[in-house]
This record gives structure tokens, C-alpha cells and sequence, in this order.
């Protein structure tokens, strides 16, 4: 354990617990042997003990209290009907049992998640569905093609945008119901236009629960810092904070209404039961009208790129989180997520993904093995059979201050000056980010941010560091050119024009360029032919260039496409040697031999 | 000279004559000081010699007569009337002196530009102008903030495949015109279609006179490889082969016609004069209905970013050809692109861009000065004041088999080869380019082969080559790190996965992990989180870490992040020193002090 764990929040308590199973069985669970890497439960079911239950269930029933709230809450974000939330709860919590690498891990829909799908949601439920089925397809898709290497360009500054201009987005939607206001969008800036000019119908006594609530389950949060008493109980105290607020929310709305006067805007009914289990709707009907699956594609458009791709940067991003000292397998976690979406789309579920909260929560209470999830689903299913009736007395102003307490907790403010004083330029495609997330959309805002980040990668490859130095070795001046960087088309260009530029520049006549080769460990055809250029540029400038210890490989190319350069090339010399060798015997003694049948370069 | 020029065709005579005047200006024309940067006319102008009128007169009436009928030729291209192309073909001349920085480029519209502007010029000659204007502001505008680096993200595969695809497709578009029938349109395959649908309908006297010329063409191309007798004669004559086909074309359609029976089908009327010079036109009539400039902007959409990228692309590839040995300013090329088609735009042009063709006829007739483009713009301005007359009788087949020669020398099929042969992966990339741009567009056809391109770029910055040993050093097991290239947040978690999976793998305990930082010149907030979680995987897996010789910028980044950090930073030590001081002492000698308030790092 860290020995500053008790400075961190609870969000940052990442470190597995020492000596679970999965630590037990190291590699076999978050890098499975090959006959196991599909499905990570045949790895550590057998070695599962019967002592690992009670935790297992501790967890998973923590992870339940705090599920099924926000599961409600979020279904409202999607603008569905609150038990869509739950329908979204349970399955994914089964399926990761078998497909997932990472025992913290909670799949629910999130905030998020719920957020993206919200504009199709509204439509018809049947879109949402749909969009977990087929968002699930391309997730599982992606994961068996390996793909998941691509959230890697996706740097943490972009994501910090993302994140925090999704929670301002998400919160501020619920600051009107927050004071019994009916929100009018999911939108930033109407939401808080909303609210200033419907101030005089802000309801006194939703507003009131509201607001102690939301205080409430801030300083709650904060319990896990008391470092008096049995820090045990703080911590589960803490973890079960939306639970009591929801629990006190309810009661007290109950209470009062029994005199056939409800002071709160209150969830209203639930409609009970288990949701069926059947093929996702591949059509629908809207307003009475016929909608066929094309269509119903041509709607959802673009969602099926950014919905996906945030599903796998949330999980991914989470399970790394989780799994300090193991390597989170990317793609199986993503095969994971795409099954949970795939099978939760036959249970009328919403897409979902890791949650970053109820991951957490997981982690804190003790999580021995992906098991935990089964005592998680197991209690949906059971609120869904049984607790409807019960959900009917949930304020909804308890609901927006949980929602506004999970988006604050998302707003790391202090990334923002982290960033600041790391690393200044960072801030530009976190700006990009944030600015075009909340202004524009979060689908393009994100992309936005990934292109701006790449930005930079791609400058760096067209600038690489190049060293010039002249020196006069046996009364020759020779330059001695450095590259301490992989050449690659986008840099050949720089490399040719600053040798060029510091040759026009010497005022003294140089005889020699020697390009040293040490660090170009690959080049290609415009490389080449750049160096072919290079080459003929010098010669018009009456100086002569070697090519000293590149490797076979790159030396291959560039002869490959001239034979005649094949006497630049050379190997196995010091370089006083070499100059010594070169002016003496200037361009006899060749060092490279090609073989012209088989188009090999070989040292001699 | 190079040793092998006379085995070069005329596209590679690229040496400038040594000994001109902009060799003996040197940097002075190519790298302008700062006042005469943007006016190198400046630089060069005061010293002009009288001697070089002959030379730069020679030349630029070599290059008009080049220029006149492969402007009436490309004016058909581009859906316009003949004397649209000469009205293109002087003002870029005249400008080019005042702002071009290489001495042999000449500007005139070229077939790729008259194919790009065709769906356009075809509803209004005025779309035509009015893109030549703002395709000019831009290109102005992107030379003025210095853009011209980014053509370097187009590399020679991306550059060749596109080159490939127009020129087949111009070329295919003429092969009707070729033998007397009407050409459908300017798209590959429909052209083939109507040609071989149309077979009967071939008119056999323009079919012969067309294969003859395309023949002569063809062979005087290669009268410059001819070894004896004076090689000056054979040059001239190769050079002007253009001129002389259309002159005998023309003759021979005007001797047949005067017994009233015309074999061929001619060119017909020109609009003879000069055009007016007039803003270029911001609002037009079709069909005589009003069209406002917005409109107009909305249909030519996103030909404003692919014509100045093709334009700017053909300039700058044609000077940087052109240029041995001194550095080709792409900006000021830009500004001098930006210039022409701006001023051209006032004398109804359509875009123009340097012309491969004509530049290297310019290079080859030993041009001096930029002012030899003054006798080519007089010359088509005489040519439109006086000949238009004759211009009537030039077959249509000899433009035909002018524009087909052309394309044929700008398929260079043994790139492919090169490629094969030097770098097979480059050609995925010129696959891309060329199949997109044959059959889907060449705007997005080229867009495409760059983000495939750039897709190698991306896939090595994410993999760096990192190098882990383990070395018994002191009793100690010690994994010694290193990374061979920048790290960058794409390839930051790779880094951290490589040390981690190692550890894994090994099944020896290893105390200690070094990052070796020689090579890390510059990390971002993405890589210093990583280090940061490495440095808490690797206490998970109960092994220290220690960066070592890492550069104090790269240092500072992670310890203004986490001051904790600064304890792992060693520098000044040599290896063995270092694991033996970090296990007699562990932790105590730090070695880098944080000065909080500037947030600065120093090595001790």
C-alpha cells in the first residue's frame, strides 16, 4: 500500500488490495495464457476460495446500494423512463464475469454514456437499445481486431477536456431539477438560461432537500480523511452515501405525503418486472410511423463512431486505473465490454461501460474476483421485481444533487494546474478540447482535441534533432551531421535542407559531409530519395558526403534505388580512419557490395 | 554537371548552368535577406548583366512556344472556350518575376489544375476566375504564416499516385478527341466506355493525323539521347517539338480546307484580343438567373482547399527540382503563387501553378533570370492579339495528341519499381492515392493517401524502440532501461507496459529498475503521468526506480508534477556508482532540489 493513501480520495485509492486472488494468480488473469485469453474466468474460477466469498459479496452489495440510484438517475439523463436504467445495470455485471480481466471493473451505463445517447433516446427507447447492440458489435469487433492500441492516441489532456466538459454539461443540466424546475435540455447553456429565467419558479422545498442533500454527499465523501476511530466505518460510511441520501430522500417524501400532500417532485411510478429477454428491435415504430433499420441507422450516424469509441476509452482508462503493477490487456477488455453491451441489448439495456465511480467503489470495499459483479446484478434484478413501488417516493431533486455530486467529483480542477506547471503547451489540446466539447458537441469536441494533440507529434517528426558540427580532421573541414532522430518522409526534407542551409552558411570551403547513421534505424522511399538529392545537392556545392554506419537495412534502400550510392556507405571504420581512407583514396575502396539478383545490400 | 546527364531524360536535366547569375547571387536569390525577402526581384535586378538577355530571350520564346498551344490545349480541359488558357498563361509570367525566388519556374495553368477546375468552369467561365481569386488569397495567405512546411506531410509515394492517376485520366479523357469523336466528359471510365462504344463512329482522317502526331511527339522526346553530331541542334528540336507539330497540323487543315472540304475537325473560332483587366467577377448569371457570391462560394465548396493544396504541391516539387544545392524557400514560393493567380484573376485566368513541362523546357533552353517569363507573357499576348485567326485551323486530334505526350511523361511507372525494390511498405500508401483518385476523386483521392501516410508516422511514434536488460551489478538484479526515441503520449504507456510485461516475465526478483534518459530530450504531462505510474506499478511489484541521466527539462516536468518524484533523478553518476550508492544509502541523497517558487529543477 502507498504510504500516502490517506491523503488520497477515494478516487484515487487505486492500488489492489495485497494478496487477492488476482495478484495470487498474476499474469493468468490481466494477461491470460493464449487458451484462457478470451475468457479470463477459466483462469481464476478454478482457484477461487470460499473465503474470497464474503468479500465478494460485501463489495458487490456496496456497489448495488450505489448502482441502483444512479442507474435511475442516468436513465433519466438518457430521457428514458427510470427503469431503463436498471435494465442496464445487470446484465453487463454477468457478462464481465466471464469476459473481464480486471476484478474492479462495475459495467453500468454512465453519465456519459447516457448523455451521448440522449438525443436518439428521446426518439424511441428502441434507438438506445439499438445503439448498445450494434455499439457493442463494433466494441467486440475492434477488441478481436486488436485495435485496442488506438486509445493510446488519445493523450490524458484530451481526456481531461472531455471528462470535465462532459460533467459541467451533465451537472448543469440537473441544476434545474436540482430546485424542482423542469430542465428543457441536456444542453450547457440553456440549462443555465433556464434556470436564471425561472428563478421565481424555483419549488422552496425541492430546492431545500435538494441543496442539503448535495452538501450532504460532498462531506460525506470526504469521511474516508477522519483519521480518529475505526477508519473502516468511515469508509463505508462514505461508500454508502448515495444510498442514505437516497433512502432519507424517500422516506421523508413518503412520510409527508401521506397526508395527500407532497411537497417534492417525486420519480413517479416504475414500471415493474424484469425486462424480457429478445432481439434487440432491428425496427421501430415512431408517432405511429414504420421505421426500418436503415433508417434507424441514418439517424443514429455518426454516434456509432464517437459512442463506441468513448465506451472503450472509459473502460480502458478504468481498468488501467485499477491494475497497478499488470498490464490491463486492452483489446480483451474491450471484448469484454463489447459482449456486455452485445448480450444487455436483449434485456432493452442502454449502452454501457466502465464506471469510474462505482469501480472505485468496488475497489475500496475489498473486491476479490469479477464475482463481486454477480451479487451486484442479483440486486438490480431483485429492486426490479420488487422495490418499483418504492422508487416511486424518490425525490428527484435527491437524484439531480447525486448526479451534480458524481460530476463534480469529475472536475479535476487540479489537472488544470498540473498541466500548468508541467507542461504549459498541453493545455492547448486540453483547451481545444473542453472548449469545443462544451460549445460545440462532445463527439466532435473529442476529436477536435485528438487531431489538435497530434498536432504535435506530427511537428516533431518533421523537425528532428539534426547536429552540424565542423571540424578539421588531417587539414580537410569536414561537417559532421547528427541525427538523434528516426527519419521518416515528413523529416527527410528538414534533414536535406539543413545540411544544405549550414554548407551556404560556412564561409570556409568543406570538403566532406559524413552523415552519421547510428540512430536512423529505419528510413523510407522519400528518405531515400531525399539522400539521393542530398547527395546530388552537395556535389553541386563541390562536397562530397559519406554515409557512415547506417545499418544494412536503411543503407539497402537508398542502394537499392542507385546503385552508384553504394560506394558512400561505410562501415567498421573510426572516423579518423575514415576520413584518412577517404581522402586518400577517394572513392576506390567501396565498402558495400550489392548483389543486383537478389537486391541485397551486405558489409563487407 | 552530373557525369550521367545524357542518360537523363529532359525531366532530370534539373542542374541549373553553372555559373548564372543566381549561382553567383547564391543565397541571395534562393534565401533572400530580410528586405528583399518577399521582392527577390530585388536581389537580382541590379545585377543583371546585358549578356543574359540573349540566354533568358531564347529561352522564354522556347517556353512561349511550348506554352501558347498547351494553353489552348488545357483551356479545353478545363470546359472553357481555347483563349481561356491563353489568358492564363501571361499574367503568372510577369507577376513571377516580381515575387519568384527560382529562376526557372514558369506559371501557367497546367492539366491537373484545368481538370480540378472543369466541373466548375463547365457551368460558368466566371467559377472559373473567381477560384483562381480566392485559391490565390489563400495560397498568398498560407505563404505569408509560413505554411510551406506542410507540404512535407505529402510524401513522393502520396505525390506520385496522385501525379499517375490525373495524368491517366486527362490522358484517357483526350483518347476520344484523339480520333475525331466527342468526348463524354473528363472521367476515366466513361471516356473508355464512349470510346469503345463508339468505334464506327471514329473519323479516320483525324485518327491518322492524331496517332502520327502522338508518334512524332513521342519520338522527338527522345532526340536529346541522340550522340552525335552538334547535341544543341537535337536539344532545340526536341524541345520545340510542340510548336512544330501544331504548326504542321494547322498548316495541313488549312491547305485541305481550301477546297472547301475540311478533313479534320478544328479548333474554330477564338475571341481574339487581349482580355480586359477588371476585378475578377463576385457574382455571375447562369442561365440567366443571378448568382450571389455566397452561392458561388457554397458550389465550389471544397475545391478552396484542394486546388491551392495541388497548386501549392506542383510549385514547390517543380522548384525544389529545380534548385540543386541551395535551399528553395517554400513560403515566399507560396507568395509568389498567391501573387499570380490573385493578379491573373483580373485578367480572367483560372488557377495556375509552375507547369513541370514548361519549367524544365525553360531549365533546359538555359534560362539566366525569372525575366525570361516576360518574353513567354509577351509573346502569348501577341499570339492573342494577332494569331487567333490561325489558332482556328489547329486540329482538334493534335491538341489531343499534345496533352496525351504529356501525360504519358508524367507516368513514371519505374517509381513503382524503385518502390518495389527500396521500400515495399511505401507502396500501400501510393495504392491508396492512386485507386482513391482514379475512381473516386483526386481532391479526396489525395487527402486519403496522406492519412494513410501519415498512419506510419503515427504507428512508430507509438512504438518507441525500447531496450531492457538485466544485469547483475553489486549482487544486485538491475533492469537497465532504454529508450531509443523521443517519448511522446502515444508512446508513453508503452513504455510503461514494456517495463512492467519484463518484470513480469522474469523470475528472479529484480530490485531495481533504471530509466536511462540520454535519449529523452522532451516529455509531455501524458509521459510524466506514466512515469509517475510506473514508478507505482514497479513499488507494486516491490522494485525501485531510478531515472537516470535524464535531461533536467524532462525531470522537471515529473517533479513539478509530484515533488516526491525528485528522489529518483540521478545525475552525474557513472552506472556502477549509482546502484551502489542507491543501495548503501536508499533514498536519502537526493540529487535534484525544487525551488517551489519558480517551480524550477537543478541538477545538484
Amino acid at each position: 500500500m502507498r504510504a500516502d493513501d490517506n491523503e488520497e480520495n477515494l478516487y484515487h485509492e487505486q492500488l489492489p488490495n495485497v494478496g487477492t486472488l488476482i495478484e495470487e494468480s498474476g499474469r493468468k488473469l490481466c494477461r491470460p495464457s493464449t487458451i484462457a485469453r478470451k475468457f479470463p474466468i477459466i483462469s481464476w474460477l478454478p482457484r477461487y476460495r470460499s473465503a474470497y466469498l464474503v468479500q465478494d459479496f460485501i463489495a458487490g452489495f456496496t456497489v448495488g446500494l450505489t448502482t441502483i440510484p444512479q442507474a435511475i438517475a442516468y436513465g433519466v439523463v438518457a430521457g428514458l423512463e427510470p427503469q431503463y436504467g436498471l435494465y442496464s445495470a445487470f446484465m453487463g455485471c454477468f457478462t464481465y464475469i466471464v469476459f473481464g480481466s480486471c476484478k474492479d471493473v462495475t459495467i453500468a451505463t454512465t453519465a456519459i454514456m447516457a448523455l451521448m445517447v440522449n438525443q436518439y433516446a428521446t426518439i424511441s427507447p428502441d434507438y438506445a437499445v439499438l445503439i448498445c447492440f450494434l455499439a457493442g458489435s463494433i466494441i467486440l469487433v475492434l477488441g478481436l481486431l486488436n485495435m485496442g492500441v488506438l486509445v493510446r492516441f488519445i493523450s490524458i489532456p484530451v481526456i481531461t477536456g472531455f471528462t470535465m466538459a462532459a460533467a459541467t454539461t451533465i451537472g448543469s443540466a440537473q441544476i434545474n431539477n436540482l430546485v424542482g424546475l423542469k430542465g428543457p435540455s441536456n444542453d450547457l447553456l440553456p440549462s443555465w438560461k433556464h434556470f436564471f429565467t425561472h428563478l421565481p419558479s424555483i419549488r422552496v422545498w425541492d430546492a431545500l432537500l435538494g441543496v442539503v442533500t448535495l452538501i450532504f454527499l460532498l462531506l460525506m465523501k470526504q469521511l474516508t480523511k477522519i483519521k480518529w476511530g475505526n477508519r473502516l466505518v468511515w469508509k463505508y460510511l462514505s461508500l454508502s452515501r448515495n444510498a442514505l441520501a437516497v433512502i432519507f430522500g424517500t422516506f421523508l417524501a413518503y412520510i409527508l405525503s401521506r397526508d395527500g400532500n407532497q411537497p417534492f417532485r417525486v420519480t413517479g411510478n416504475i414500471t415493474a418486472g424484469v425486462p424480457p429477454f429478445r432481439l434487440p428491435p432491428f425496427s421501430t415504430t415512431v408517432d405511429g410511423e414504420y421505421v426500418s433499420f436503415a433508417d434507424m441507422i441514418s439517424t443514429v450516424g455518426a454516434s456509432l463512431a464517437s459512442i463506441p469509441m468513448i465506451a472503450i476509452l472509459e473502460i480502458v482508462a478504468i481498468s488501467k486505473a485499477f491494475s497497478k503493477g499488470k498490464i490491463v490487456d486492452a483489446s480483451q477488455e474491450m471484448i469484454a465490454l463489447g459482449m456486455c453491451n452485445i448480450m444487455g441489448s436483449f434485456v432493452l439495456s442502454m449502452p454501457v461501460t466502465g464506471s469510474f465511480t462505482r469501480t472505485a467503489v468496488n475497489n475500496a470495499s475489498g473486491v476479490r474476483t469479477p464475482l463481486g459483479g454477480a451479487v451486484t446484478g442479483t440486486l438490480v434484478l431483485l429492486a426490479l421485481a420488487f422495490l418499483t413501488q418504492t422508487f416511486y417516493y424518490i425525490p428527484k431533486t435527491t437524484l439531480a444533487a447525486l448526479i451534480i455530486a458524481a460530476m463534480i467529483s469529475l472536475v479535476e480542477l487540479e489537472r488544470i494546474s498540473d498541466m500548468w506547471r508541467s507542461k504549459k503547451r498541453d493545455l492547448f489540446p486540453f483547451v481545444v478540447t473542453i472548449v469545443t466539447c462544451l460549445f460545440w458537441s462532445l463527439e466532435y469536441g473529442i476529436v477536435c482535441g485528438i487531431i489538435a494533440n497530434l498536432v504535435y507529434i506530427l511537428y516533431s517528426s518533421a523537425r528532428p534533432q539534426v547536429l552540424i558540427t565542423l571540424e578539421k580532421i588531417n587539414g580537410h573541414e569536414v561537417a559532421l551531421v547528427d541525427v538523434k532522430q528516426k527519419l521518416d518522409y515528413a523529416s527527410a526534407e528538414y534533414l536535406k535542407e539543413k545540411v544544405v542551409a549550414y554548407l551556404n552558411q560556412q564561409n570556409c570551403k568543406v570538403h566532406l559531409a559524413v552523415i552519421k547513421g547510428q540512430e536512423i534505424n529505419s528510413i523510407d522511399y522519400t528518405v531515400a530519395m531525399n539522400i539521393i538529392s542530398l547527395y546530388g545537392d552537395l556535389k553541386a556545392l563541390d562536397c562530397e558526403m559519406i554515409c557512415w554506419n547506417w545499418n544494412i537495412g536503411s543503407a539497402g534502400v537508398v542502394c537499392r534505388l542507385k546503385t552508384e550510392m553504394r560506394s558512400i556507405f561505410k562501415f567498421n571504420y573510426e572516423l579518423e580512419e575514415l576520413i584518412a581512407s577517404h581522402f586518400d583514396t577517394s572513392n576506390t575502396a567501396s565498402t558495400v557490395t550489392i548483389e543486383p539478383a537478389q537486391g541485397q545490400v551486405n558489409a563487407a
